[in-house]
């Protein structure tokens, strides 16, 4: 184009290299910020910048603040009971149900041949380590998509040949709440169908 | 929450206050930038800090590098035609079909009383002022909204009251192309008759 000002195209460009963000967004955003206060643009640069002080937990590979992260630390929860997730973006969503007691485990992606990720690649060897610290029961709640159904499998098989006694669970699936069986695709009605509760 | 560390929690915020970006998107975007590669994410800090450097071109008032816009100093430019237009982003979004090859003028938003911008805080009596200096031709091409219309009349009158010999022309409005007369509102579907256009 070259008549944008340089510092404009350079924030398009950093906008439009983010996920959902194309050129009009991203267009529309920098010059959003063109309006701004300049005090709010020096606390998102330097938060930007502090981003890199955030830290992976050494415990859950979850994201952190210091070494350990605020779940696996607090001793009040349920230190007996993992639920693994893909990655920590998941932690959040089964945190702000705000039900959940136990701890998490994150893999940190899931089995993905076609994007060369095996399962070496993910933390699922230190989930195995983790096992033998006294841990009853795992939660394994991957995305039920083709890849987290895979990597769901995988793990059970790898606990299942720790030869611990460990209660093994699937997050569950099927409908969601609000949803239309008429507009429900077949994959989740089917999986609705079969993993239906008996009223007790 | 306070499951978030601070970093992630902050650069989440900054997003929020973005137009278009909700709390979801947000956090999705902080979570994403958290792998990005830490030049990147300096780039990204540094252009922001940058963008305070953005000045207002003394003719048009558009956004540009120096005190005068590319277009406005290019002698290759038709100087007698203006074309009038709210905001820098308008400017671009005509500039990007490369055929205009007059000057413009940035208004810097439309008349609109129910946010107290009344004629005097846009640049009107700037554009008035330009006008003695040889211009022949006046496109107004401020939005077809209510406020745009309302601003566009406004522009007229003044002009007309100049007593300048000029043609004062507003830009075209319709059905855009590609729509269906089905699904045309009301407003559009009587402007695109009243608009309508004789074969020659």
């Amino acid at each position: 184009m070259g008549v944008y000002p340089k510092a404009i195209k350079n924030i398009i460009d950093d906008f439009e290299r983010l996920p959902g963000i194309g050129p009009k967004s991203a267009t529309r955003l920098a010059f959003y910020l063109i309006n701004f206060p300049k005090d709010a643009i020096k606390r998102f640069a330097d938060d930007l910048i502090n981003l890199g002080g955030v830290k992976i937990c050494k415990e859950c590979f979850g994201v952190a603040e210091n070494d350990t992260c605020d779940i696996c630390s607090n001793i009040s929860r349920n230190h007996k009971v993992i639920c693994v997730v893909e990655r920590s973006i998941d932690l959040l969503a089964i945190e702000n149900i705000g039900e959940f007691k136990g701890i998490y485990h994150v893999l940190g992606g899931v089995v993905n041949p076609l994007n060369h990720v095996g399962p070496e690649d993910l933390k699922i060897q230190e989930l195995i380590d983790r096992l033998s610290k006294g841990i009853e029961e795992i939660i394994i709640a991957t995305n039920p998509t083709m890849e987290g159904e895979a990597t769901a499998l995988y793990i059970k098989k790898k606990i299942d040949e720790s030869k611990l006694n460990i209660k093994i669970s699937r997050i569950g699936s099927g409908l969601p709440i609000g949803a239309d069986l008429e507009y429900a695709d077949l994959a989740t009605l089917s999986r609705a169908l079969s993993g239906r509760k008996q009223y007790e």
